[in-house]
């Protein structure tokens, strides 16, 4: 354990790379433990330091080094959502939820811990950081709900109706409580059908709020618009019409 | 302030009167403020009593008070989920839902502070507080997904699939969530039609959900069966219609 420390320590690395390795470390260890449960010492293990050259660089402890690591990954979670806005909406989704199941997947603990709150490490600063996360990607999926279809353009559609943005908001939500339950069944089902349920998740909320929204009706019209038979949508739109096949009295 | 305190601290109260007197006085505290800005001189105060006398029933300080204050209302709000098992699906949830929101509305301040988490009251035991009552909401509302209806008898669907639980958690998180967004935006749009909404949200999420998992769909078409026209689902249906009357090409 303490044989190789000193020697990878003197590693000339610069104040960024070595900065950055720790927080590497730091992120590991988060990922398959509980806060409480991972020290500075385990940290200098892992990164093949010595304890003092982890405090050089966190000098607040722990509570510094998790805070740091935590918005180092919130950093990498933001860009999740990052899409080009090109292609049908379900596509930009499904590629979005693919980098966004990767992350959970990665840092599962962490990521467990982080959510679940009641954390010794939790304070309202790391609460901010979460927040600031879900807040940039709300945003990032509002920015693909533009209505640029050439057949609709009503101005009032550019800003979200708050109905939308409460949509987007409690889907994002309740992803977050899908990835939790996943972690804790044992990640089952399979990512690929997590992601493609939770799209059609994110199709059916948008739906129902269209149907109370004009606005909102106008984005799922642009939208419906721009997607292909053989994808996501088209295949939702298949299996549900058997299930109300027999809600003619509701009509 | 402390001429009448004394006089009203000698009003014979049994110990429970006098339990729930002051946690009444708590709760009535954290409703309007964050719990880091309420003392128990405040609660005292409010509850017609001396400190002392706080100090005697919740020897443990304000940390002590606030966890008894949030058990007292987990068992309020565990209450608004209970419903009987009789008529339409929607309606069932339409009235746990004014409970809930009833609920949401009145301890507003108290319900923010504690589901955003960072509180300096929050400690594992507050969190699994929460936890439990999340828990025991999934549990009533699944209690209603059984397939009663006389033609679909499959024992398989009596234990809810893993696919409907989660559907039914994701959907109380996104419930909890528009409640804050709800606060957080000077409680608009009104109840009603806030409350409306989520059923709708519910439906949705319960169909996209049914598209891809057998047993939901038996639970989705036992309901179905028991909705009338002029209830929530047949509203929500012709509504639907209308905003996908342009996806043929998806069929």
């Amino acid at each position: 354990m303490t044989s190789e420390a000193p020697t990878r320590a003197y590693r000339r690395l610069s104040v960024e790379e070595r900065r950055s390795q720790l927080l590497d470390a730091a992120l590991s260890l988060f990922a398959v433990r509980a806060p409480e449960d991972v020290s500075l010492d385990d940290v200098a293990e892992t990164a093949g330091v010595s304890r003092p050259l982890v405090y050089r660089y966190f000098p607040g402890g722990k509570q510094q080094l998790y805070e740091a690591a935590l918005r180092s990954a919130a950093e990498e979670l933001e860009h999740c959502f990052a899409e080009p806005p090109d292609g049908p909406l379900t596509r930009r989704l499904s590629n979005a939820l693919d980098r966004y199941l990767a992350f959970v997947d990665q840092h599962d603990a962490g990521f467990s811990a982080l959510l679940q709150g009641g954390s010794v490490v939790e304070t309202s600063r790391t609460t901010a950081i979460v927040d600031g996360v879900r807040r940039a990607a709300a945003e990032h999926i509002l920015s693909h709900l533009h209505v640029s279809h050439p057949d609709i353009s009503d101005p009032a559609v550019e800003e979200p109706s708050p109905r939308l943005r409460m949509t987007v908001r409690m889907w994002i939500t309740s992803v977050e409580a899908a990835s939790l339950i996943w972690l804790d069944e044992e990640k089952e089902p399979p990512l690929d059908e997590l992601r493609d349920w939770l799209v059609e998740q994110f199709v059916a909320c948008l739906v129902a709020t269209a149907a109370r929204d004009a606005p909102t009706e106008a984005v799922v019209r642009a939208a419906i618009a721009l997607e292909p038979a053989d994808g996501p949508m088209g295949s939702l739109a298949r299996r549900v019409l058997p299930v109300v096949s027999d809600a003619a009295h509701l009509l």
